[in-house]
């Protein structure tokens, strides 16, 4: 059964749900994002440091723990936030970032990469590849993080360095993953009435000039998971995005990938930045994850 | 439990499912259509006479019931043949709309609409389109039944005679409906094991150069079904096709058709071409579908 918090949590979701066919204009996505911020106000604890990154290429916040201020060690994570490629911030993530920090044990990165209406594809991976190779040069292993489209772009981060030869992250972790830009998969349809949060089957992000490329960097669903390493998806069952978990469990189990998906009965997307007690037990599960032995 | 029969249809569906992954070529395309006229012969009943059509714009074939050599009346049942709009043919299909007639009572046309590798679309459309016209001059009203890809030509056909502010057909049938041309709702990837005669998740069929349209003349899950006759749909579980029928009873249940879902445990794509028990029981049920007080 679901806690009290999540029960409100739903019904926060859905005032999200209500808004959403507010026409994406660049004064709306920004007010968005604003909102986002100050809808998610968050105060470092003492164990944690902020340092801010702005270089030519790389963008983001470092969360440091145990008292570090240098930005060097053995594994570090990357958060990649969500938010339909246009309306996601750092800021706003900031306390699931925190809380994924402190539950593996590893300093976190979030990743400030482009969105629209400022830019369009690639941008987005560009500025995520920059981030990758930049921790590397200051890490000896990287994992990952995403959820939503933040998820979409740990899967293309992964897809586009194992094609390019170089060496991946140690672990991946999605959630509330998307993986086909069409809103097309089956729960776009059946889970419409259901789903708290996202309106189903609509048009595709304006991120994408061609949404409908068949190239695994727009929609992973097209990407060929020989060689991923370990991942683990999370999702609740009334998204309308349910499927593109479903069919990447099925991609990764195919090829032989060690993969973990956990279905949230009952829940909804990205129910994982709600502080409720679900969300408690999902970040212990993360944490371990991330945290396990990388050559198991 | 499956019938014997149903399990040697399996059988013969898994070697359908092991040519799949021919070169198409025009060589093999013919090929293939030709072995299907082969392996599936019929002679016609004493009470159904053949009465073949080939004008400039229709062709193909008439059942005509009860020892009639016209081809008029009240109501007529157009028959649309899958086959990927490249493989199928009338021929090879006899069996089956000559079964429909007698289970209906109507006479019935069997439409030869162009295929891939002659013509692109929308050739078929236009051809189903004008032996729509046809059976209209000649009949009071035309209920209309589509298997596979002519699943697909039963909605596309319905759609748009709708959007032209046509008459309809009184009623509407589907076996195993294609609806996305894309091959990515989630049954395609789900299914692709389970499903013993079709591939899941493969490429566009050749017909269409822009499978990715967002036409619902090209792809009917695009469809406004606001207005749509009764619809009767079809299909087997085990298909990678099995999403196209649970979104086209979604689409269809949300703008309030009247319509009839039937899932047919542990079956497959179109398994209605197979003479076996379950077919008997299912030809019977769209037969009374189809012949309903049409007013109702």
């Amino acid at each position: 059964m679901l806690s009290t918090q999540a029960k409100q949590a739903i019904a926060i979701a859905k005032t999200i749900k209500a808004q959403q066919d507010m026409p994406l204009t660049t004064t709306n996505i920004l007010q968005a994002r604003a909102g986002a911020d100050q809808g998610n106000p968050f105060e470092f604890p003492a164990n944690v440091t902020l340092l801010p990154v702005a270089t030519d290429h790389v963008n983001g916040e470092f969360y440091l723990l145990n008292g570090q201020v240098k930005a060097t060690g053995k594994t570090v994570l990357m958060f990649l936030h969500g938010g339909a490629y246009m309306t996601g911030t750092v800021k706003s993530r900031r306390w699931l970032a925190v809380n994924l920090a402190l539950n593996c044990g590893y300093d976190t990165f979030s990743v400030d990469y482009r969105q629209y209406p400022e830019a369009q594809h690639p941008a987005a991976q560009n500025d995520v590849e920059a981030a990758y190779a930049y921790l590397q040069q200051r890490y000896e292993q990287v994992v990952v993080f995403g959820e939503s489209a933040g998820a979409c772009l740990a899967l293309t981060l992964t897809l586009s360095l194992k094609k390019q030869g170089k060496s991946l992250p140690a672990r991946v972790s999605v959630f509330s993953p998307v993986i086909s830009q069409l809103n097309l998969l089956t729960s776009e349809f059946t889970n419409q009435e259901r789903d708290p949060m996202l309106l189903g089957a609509g048009a595709p992000v304006l991120y994408f000039k061609e949404p409908a490329s068949l190239d695994p960097l727009v929609s992973p669903i097209y990407g060929d998971y020989t060689g991923f390493p370990p991942l683990m998806i999370n999702c609740g069952t009334e998204e309308v995005k349910y499927d593109d978990a479903v069919i990447l469990n099925q991609l990764c189990q195919a090829k032989g990938v060690p993969v973990i998906f956990k279905a949230w009965q009952d829940l909804f997307h990205v129910f994982v930045l709600f502080d409720m007690p679900e969300t408690q037990v999902a970040l212990r599960q993360i944490g371990d994850f991330l945290k396990m032995n990388c050559n198991d």
